[in-house]
Formats: C-alpha cells, structure tokens, sequence
C-alpha cells in the first residue's frame, strides 16, 4: 500500500523489485538509503509526505479494499503485463503491484468475460449512442464493460452496460477516493454496486496525465477485447489500443462517417491490419469468444424468390415485360436464349408467382 | 459487332470462339446450323431479329464507335479478364470481344491511370458528398474517375471529376443509345466531352439486371482499384468489388455510421481482409500508385511543445499546480521524482514557456 503512494503507476523497476524483495523490504530499504542518482532516489523523493494511515483511513471511507497477485480477486489476466513494458525513459508498464478496488462484485469474477469500451472525451451524439447500445448489449450477453472513468464515450458505455444489467469496471488514474471528473461521481459510485472501481495509484493521488496513459494498459489487460467508438487523431483511446496490440487482446474499432474528426483516430486505427471493423455486439462478442463458439450473424439482407433462380431463369424474367404482355418466341429472343428452353422456364416462373399468363402471353406479375 | 447483339454481355463460351474463329466466321456457322440444344442455338435465336445495319445506324446517331482487341484505344487492362469468370451456370465474364464507346478521348488513355468509384444508388447526402468530393481530387491527381451511370454515388462520383475537371468513364449495362437513367441523360453526355461512355451490349438493348451485374467486371477490369462509398447489403456495388478482388485490384471501402443501412454493406467489405479502409483521396491514391511512389499524408493531429519532452519532463510538469505556486522540493514529491533532477527540468520547462516562476515557487504558465 505504501509503495503505490511512493512509486508512479506501472513503473516496471518497482514491479520487479516488489516481486522479488516484498514491498515491506523495499520501503525498509528506501527509508535508510535516501538521497543518491538511482531510482530508489525518486521513490524515497515521497517518503516523508507519506502517512500510510491516512492513506488506509482514506480507503476505507469509500469502502476500497487493496487487492494484489494472489489474492482470490486478482485477475490472472494482468500477469500477461509482466512481458509487455512501453519502450520509455523510464520504462511504463508491468504487472502492478496492487489495485485499489471498490465494489460488491470481485475484480476478477467481473473480468473473467469482458469487453473493453472505450473512446473519446469530446463524443459525438453518434458515439454514445453506439457505445450505449453495444455495452447494454455485452453487459446483456454476460459480458462486463470495462473502460475509464471519463465524459464521452467512458460514461456511455458505463450507463449502457448499467441499462443491460451487466457489470461495468471503471479503471481511474487517480486515487479511488477521488473519482474523477466530478461529474460523472454519481455514475461511478453506481458502477461499485453493479461491477468495480478499479485505481493503481494511492487513496488520495490526483488523475495525471501521465497516470492516464498508464491507467490503459490495465483497461487493456483486464479485458478480452478493446472496442475503440470514437477517437480523435490523438486520442488516448488510440494508446489503450496500442497496449491491446502489445497484450494478444483483439483490437477493434466502430467506423464512422469520415467527415467527422471524432472518428479519424479510429479510421487510422482500423487502417491497420491488426484492427477488426466492427458494427454491433455480435460482431465484438464473435471476436472475443473462442472461434466458432459465437459466430455473428451474417449481414446478408432481405432475401426474394428471384435468388433462387439461376442464371439462365433470371434472364428470362429479365425479358419478360412489365405492361403489354409478349409470347414465348419474342421473350427467348429478348433473353438470347433459345425457344425450348425459355416455355418450361416460363411456366415455373408462373408457379412461383413472379410472372403472369394471359391471351396475349407473359408479362411480370404485378408487385402490388 | 453482330456478335454484341446475338450474345449477353460477358458469355465467355463467346468470348473464346471470337477470339479463335473470329466473330464473322461464328456468325456464318450460326446462319447454318440453327436449333440444336448447345450454346450456339442461344445464340441463333436473335439472329433473324438483328439488324445490322440498323445497329451501326444507332451507334452513328450518338458517334458511338466500336471498339475491340488490338484496336489502339482497346485498355491492356481488360485482358486480365481473361483468366477471370464468374462460377455460374452460364459462365459469365472474360475479355469483352468488343466495346461500344463514345467520346472525344481514347478509352486506353482514359483508363491509364483510374479509380472506380461505386456505391449505391439510395445514397444519403453524406455518401454522395464524399462521392464527389473523392473524384474531384482523384481527377484533379490525373486520375480518371470510372463507375456506372446511376443515380447516387455514380452521379456523384462522375459530377466531381468533372468539377475536378477530371476524365470520367461510364460503363453502362444497356445499349450506348440507351443512356439510363433518363434523368442522368444529361450528365453522361458531359462524360463523352470528357471522357467516355462505355457499353458492351448492342446499341439498342435495354440494360437489364443480369447485364448490370457482368457490366460490373469492366469498371472492375478498367481501373487500378474499386472504392465502395456507400452500398446496402445487397448492393450491386459489393459484386463489383468482388470482380476487383477477383481480378487482383485494390479494394477499398469507404465508412460511414454503422447507424446508416446504406453503410452496412461496405463495413461487411471492410471486414474482409483484402479490403482497406480509406477516409480520404489521399489514401487511396497511395494505394493504386506503385509502393511508395505517392505515400498519404499520415494523419497524426498537431502536435505541442508538451510531445517534445522526455517522460520524466512530463511528470514534472503534470506536478506543477494551475494557480498556487509550489516549491520545488513540493514538486518534486508530488511527481515523485528526485528533487536535484526536478530543478533543472523545471527551469528547462520555464524558458519552453510551458511554467512560470514567482516569489512563491513555480506554477503552470496561463494558455491565455
């Protein structure tokens, strides 16, 4: 608990050194040797403004417990951190060494099937609706929604895996005490009945933007699947997708008309190969679910007595006129077909209602 | 040219024996031995109805001429139909044995360098705007622009090469006479100005669906690549594409909402892997055009000062306050950072403009 207020979010060394030392040994180190260039230097940096009760206290107020690798509500999905880390001065990413999380469900129970949803700040009315319906439509497969804690395309998922009775999982880059933007508190604090609020960084810690970009990765790990709905060029959405990439998880994206600026990030992003197209729930659910264990349905249209005919059928209805009617011989010239072959057409033709017979020969039955 | 009105568009049993008989001595074999049940008994079922002369007229009225392989104006390109036929009944496709054309500009020039842009007939104001605004560019790139003569995304797609005062081709299904719609009568002779129309079938002939359908593997075969901008499920539009991809030409898809019906058949294309998403002309262009010879403009949003810096710059700066001005020692805990590596950062961050100093400490710089 204590090294989740002195170190930054997802910083790979503390990762490592807690794993290896236990992080008792390590504030025990740091508290003897201060000063120096290393990166135990950063970390002691925040040891004397430290108060671990009030950091307890702060958690308890909202009822946040503190969950690490191995406890029974660690989701095992984040282990696949361990082999992904940004390539960054100071080297981001990593399995954390603890979550804050609030809510009645447990984190990992939430996360064995989820989705995440995410997208831009600065949606369009499009965007929500679309992350809305397709959220409502997961939580109602029995699929949780995770994503961030934002305005946009954050707060319509949510509200929509709320609206399908699923459970929903905030990831936030503050502390979990300090739900951000206030705006959308009362949304969040329902998501701790109805699924998790999820915090790396310690009770008490303002969002950073640093701490966004890192909070991503566990939007991404915790999921089967990232859907980004609408981001622009350089939307966030678009580096919680990167680490979708870099962690095997499917990454897709909802298109939208190209004249808008809230689709451009996801249009580059489905420019890559990697990145699936997709329009509804069942198309994300198909992706995410073992192979052939949830095939979307095939968009195929309305279907008309004429695709079952063949070829040399259809062009003998293709010459059979609207209005006046024509004989047989007439008809098989239109069509270029011959003589014999066109009469038992017609007749079948006939049959299946699409063409009619009257004393001056065959015309198309009426649509009306 | 006898041939274009005894056979259907694209019967590549036709197409062959013109090619090893010639078309005068195949006529002359159909003059001889009439009925039968083979394929030339079709074929000798218009002959007594075909009037050449009556032909040649109609193609005169509109200076249409006839056009065929090793003409100089006959497109290199169309050949590739040869190893490409549709698995039908009646096997549709192969090399046209001749073209019907209209226009001041040869077909082979008009066709070097060209882009088909198809899409659906019900296409929304959306569609029809990126339409236009597409083959403006394309043709204003030296690219001509070639589709069909419908109403919709074709219109749109030819009224914007010529606004780009482009070249643009029309491929119609019926006979070159019989420009239809009648209401884009107008328009498609503005095409012959400045480019071309296109027919296969016989001056004279209606354009009926099967021709509509084997019309579409000539805007496939005449261009270095198809985009779909707008198409239902069922569009005609979706089986041009899969001529292209047939015939190894790039396909490309233009999104829209996944809201709009009109959009679901190119997101269907769109998830096949051999399709690529495009949002503007620059990305398509890149495509058709050898690797590297016009890459698109990568699209990355504008960048700031703040991209500039180095991760732990960045911390700094995200622990500078908005408007009470911090300590440096203050700074330093709250990013977490040792303090002898913040000062510098900060001063670094003061001459970038990016935080200012006062008696009280450092505090972020007004964006006013």
């Amino acid at each position: 608990m204590m090294m989740s207020r002195l170190v930054e979010p997802g910083d790979v060394d503390a990762c490592h050194l807690v794993r290896e030392y236990s992080a008792l040994r390590l504030v025990d180190r740091l508290r003897k040797s201060r000063g120096g260039t290393s990166k135990l230097a950063d970390w002691a940096e925040r040891l004397d403004s430290t108060d671990l009760e009030a950091i307890v206290e702060r958690a308890a107020r909202v009822g946040a417990r503190y969950v690490c690798p191995g406890d029974a509500e660690w989701p095992d999905r984040l282990d696949d951190l361990s082999s992904v880390s940004e390539a960054t001065a100071d080297r981001r990413g990593g399995v954390p060494f603890g979550l804050w999380v609030r809510g009645a469900v447990g984190l990992a129970d939430c996360c064995n099937q989820s989705v995440a949803i995410v997208g831009a700040r600065a949606a369009t009315a499009y965007g929500e609706h679309v992350a809305g319906d397709l959220a409502a439509e997961c939580g109602h497969n029995g699929h949780a929604v995770v994503s961030g804690g934002a305005y946009g395309i954050d707060a319509a998922a949510h509200r929509g895996a709320l609206a399908g009775a699923g459970r929903s999982v905030a990831v936030v880059a503050g502390g979990i005490d300090r739900l951000y933007p206030a705006g959308n508190t009362r949304l969040l604090e329902r998501l701790a009945e109805a699924g998790c609020i999820v915090a790396e960084a310690a009770p008490g810690c303002t969002p950073t933007r640093s701490r966004f970009l890192v909070r991503n990765r566990l939007i991404a790990a915790l999921s089967l699947g990232v859907v980004v709905v609408e981001a622009a060029l350089r939307s966030g959405s678009l580096n919680t997708a990167r680490w979708a990439r870099d962690l095997n998880r499917h990454v897709m994206g909802i298109p939208g008309p190209v004249t808008s600026s809230a689709s451009a990030g996801v249009h580059e992003l489905l420019r890559q190969p990697e990145t699936v197209l997709v329009t509804d729930a069942g198309e994300v659910l198909e992706q995410v679910s073992p192979l052939g264990a949830r095939p979307a349905t095939v968009k195929c249209g309305t279907t008309s007595v004429r695709d079952g005919l063949d070829v040399r059928s259809r062009r003998v209805l293709d010459a059979v006129p609207v209005y006046d009617a024509a004989s047989t011989r007439s008809i098989a010239t239109t069509a270029g077909l011959q003589h014999s072959d066109v009469e038992p057409r017609l007749d079948e033709l006939c049959r299946s209602g699409l063409v009619v017979r009257d004393d001056a020969g065959w015309r198309l039955a009426s649509v009306l």
